[in-house]
């Protein structure tokens, strides 16, 4: 997505580690305009796919799970980090390990919003390790809904994530795929 | 607003120690058309304000604050409930209790997306007895922005949050007041 991919190269920054930081527009400061049209092209990849249902994580996927939602005229459910006391009943949960926090966490979701009749599309800001996308999955899995896809927004394509998922038969739409990024210089090199 | 009282009798389960649960609709499944009608109510209640930008705060307020935001045609900032390491530089932040979930925690928003030329709309789910909401007010406050007001989709009139923010003079508008709730019989009563 061109548009995307040209706001990454103005606004984003390489930062040592392997971190590319767009705070500026996607996952502190959000930019509900770019979000919209985001929206528009995961409407358009996955069209004709009778998506029920959009499945995010807190917090950084909701903005975008929700403009794309409109799009689709379908309910976002978001995965939770960890038991909450305004949750009862049962949950589906899986672990996921955060590599930016540098920790090990419960996502779970209320059995009462994922079903057999469901079809899911996951959404995400960012696909690297997998870790969390891959939790998604095995949620969708557990539930007997129909996963039909994950549309991700920056795919770092020089980590494994991308290759776990796709690699489970998962099919992913990632609107910028990044093959490199220097701190040095702070160049970013996108897939053709 | 009227959508927004009849979906809570409709969906709303009122449980023991003053819990309104409205999971399947605002804060676990979230129904982003009833959001597009929240963001119209609050931008018909604040037109004219000239807001710039809108704050919230993670994880339920970032839908709504999406929706909202649209209709304003501004970004949305969410403050973060933890020092993550994708945050470096500094950040404006306070101290914020969770009566949900039984603990104390440090808000955080970074100093590059609150200016003193912004003039900021608070957005949130759930209004009860505010140190949320206190919270954001103070990184407003502290950021030299003006703070226009807060909107808030359901305010307990029952908790001190409504008398806490208005006695810090700022302007509170809540599309939902709900003064009493039974959970032997599930009656919610709203303020007029």
């Amino acid at each position: 997505m061109e548009l995307l991919k040209q706001r990454i190269l103005k606004d984003g920054h390489v930062k040592a580690g392997n971190v590319l930081k767009v705070d500026n527009f996607l996952n502190h400061q959000m930019d509900v305009a770019l979000f919209a049209e985001i929206g528009k092209e995961f409407k358009r990849r996955f069209a004709g796919c009778g998506v029920t249902k959009i499945l995010t994580i807190e917090a950084s996927g909701i903005g975008i799970a929700c403009l794309t939602a409109e799009q689709f005229g379908v309910p976002v459910v978001f995965a939770k980090k960890s038991q909450s006391r305004n949750i009862d009943g049962e949950v589906f949960t899986t672990r996921v390990e955060s590599f930016t926090h540098g920790r090990v966490y419960d996502i779970i979701v209320s059995k009462k919003f994922l079903s057999p009749g469901d079809r899911v599309l996951l959404i995400d800001d960012f696909l690297a390790k997998g870790s969390a996308l891959n939790g998604l999955c095995q949620l969708v899995e557990d539930s007997g809904a129909t996963l039909v896809g994950a549309g991700i927004v920056i795919e770092k394509g020089f980590q494994e994530g991308g290759e776990l998922i796709r690699g489970r038969g998962v099919r992913v739409e990632s609107l910028a795929i990044v093959d490199a990024m220097d701190p040095e210089t702070g160049s970013v090199t996108f897939r053709d």
